[in-house]
């Protein structure tokens, strides 16, 4: 059954709460919203298609809950406080009352308020477009671009598990464990790691989220610090489901993507563990940056300033080929 | 030919500029884009998919321009003023370097910085959801809630073009004369009355954009007001084209929509012609805001306190019906 669209903004309006009231002063169902933002405006915008981005028989509520997390993931990067979300979703005619209704408690289960959004029709598959609002005070966002030589090297959480857990899926391999079965939520119902990107305001000198891989995205903040890093093979946080899958858990781990945890450097690093103590994240440190433009991971992956620069860029490097790391590639 | 991710958003950051610097606190290329906002933040989203929203036939430079143009009406309607904007495109693998090119100098023509954007591969019909940012003086938002009995009705520059515009191009009719060269061109490039909103800040008790066609929007903003309307025929600002392209005049320029002109209501007639001289845009009075909630053109369309909220809902109402006003249908 279909409803009309009104009746279908008034479903999400229902599900979707404003959240955070105070902060409107023209709510949704006008031709726009109006916000009081205090400090900066910190805005992100992320396109998820069905098929692409997310799994088209994934559940609907873990394909809205997506949607709305990598965008809540990049305010986290940037020491945002989330203030609201708007969504464009275009779905085919097909798309029931039940499925919206469920991708809309995907969306309403990660506690942010949502202010206003737009439906249209596609002949084609589902697009949900999340533009995600959130503030931060003067002089406070976290950026790629403050990483100094010497700064240890973070990562929140662990790597490897949502591209273990596509990999499940895909090969529809049975859950056999609470590793594997961790991995595919993490998959499914990625977290944004908001606590923690506050708690780093003042201690991260650069930070970004885990969204490309590891290796492409310390590629970016290395590449806009303009410096480089040595990483401990050792250190690195592998999720044990990554060893368990049948893949290769070292590029699972470093070329899958997916995580969204929260890669960082930081000159302090008494300052970080309190800072993981205060959003009650694992933090672990993987390595040092380096003033050479290089990056390694000793008998590894051994890249220079132009591989990294190539890697930020997007294009496949022969170093990582070499370490077995280019086969994978994102569903 | 088809640039790698990295080199198209080079494309597009060479070829839409961020716009004023100084509300830019971080640029696009991090995890987000950091502003100032001065006052509070208006925001507002609409996806455009091709054959539904724009026409997959006409050229991308209008296809971009519509895209941004329909969000800048939104903001204009609530007298803000824009600052930037984020556009996140769904692009199937086919999509040239070349069109991509076409599609940005068609967003760049309307003068406001992008901030922002992402890029999403799609196996089906492309995809451009624009997310625009505006600043408003607290108390300043013009928004749908405020019309008054006695206030005068108003409607910016002429209505019925788009659509006229749009049966032209799916009839494949030649274009015989300025008129109707006109009509296509606001189909294909519609313009967004930014300057007229922001001189009715203070004047216009309520306003919305006409996009769902005059009557509909009209609905909107008495539904919101608790109020109705007595419109007088003669005072209709039709397009000449209307009356060209052999569909029914009135259905065009009632039930049409896309003319994005500004409908709104104001008590200083005065005030009114002020502000539309100030931002050099013609300004027709329609008819007068009643107490009772029906809305009446006379002898044409009578509609009941229960019609107007069901044309609000988007329901069919009958007397629409009845004024041969249901069969018009958006592309």
């Amino acid at each position: 059954m279909t409803l009309p669209e009104f009746e279908r903004t008034r479903l999400l309006q229902r599900l979707l709460a404003p959240g955070d009231a105070s902060a409107l002063v023209v709510p949704n169902g006008d031709d726009a919203a109006v916000l009081r933002i205090p400090g900066n405006l910190v805005v992100t915008t992320d396109a998820l298609v069905e098929g692409v981005d997310f799994l088209g028989w994934a559940p609907w509520h873990s394909a809205g809950h997506k949607a709305l997390a990598v965008n809540l993931s990049d305010l986290a990067a940037m020491g945002a406080e989330p203030v609201g979300y708007l969504n464009a979703l275009c779905l085919p005619r097909t798309f029931s009352d039940e499925n919206l209704e469920d991708l809309a408690r995907g969306m309403a289960g990660l506690g942010v308020g949502c202010v206003g959004g737009d439906f249209s029709r596609i002949d084609g598959p589902v697009v949900i477009t999340i533009t995600a609002l959130g503030t931060v005070g003067p002089g406070q966002a976290l950026t790629r671009r403050g990483a100094r030589a010497g700064d240890g090297v973070y990562v929140s959480g662990m790597v490897g598990a949502a591209a273990a857990g596509l990999k499940v899926l895909m090969d529809a391999q049975p859950v056999t464990n609470d590793d594997v079965r961790c991995a595919v939520e993490a998959q499914l119902r990625p977290t944004p790691r908001l606590a923690l990107g506050r708690a780093l305001r003042g201690v991260a000198t650069a930070c970004i989220d885990v969204s490309d891989g590891l290796l492409q995205d310390l590629s970016h903040l290395l590449v806009a610090s303009d410096v480089g890093a040595v990483l401990v093979k050792e250190d690195l946080p592998i999720h044990p489901a990554a060893f368990q899958v049948g893949g290769n858990a070292w590029t699972l781990a470093l070329a899958g993507g997916e995580d969204f945890e929260l890669l960082f450097t930081a000159a302090d690093h008494a300052a970080v563990l309190a800072a993981a103590a205060a959003a009650q994240v694992k933090v672990s440190r993987l390595g040092q940056v380096t003033a050479d433009g290089g990056l390694s991971l000793q008998g590894m992956v051994e890249l220079t300033r132009d591989d990294v620069t190539a890697m930020d860029r997007g294009y496949p490097v022969a170093a990582l080929s070499a370490a077995g790391m280019a086969g994978f590639r994102h569903f």
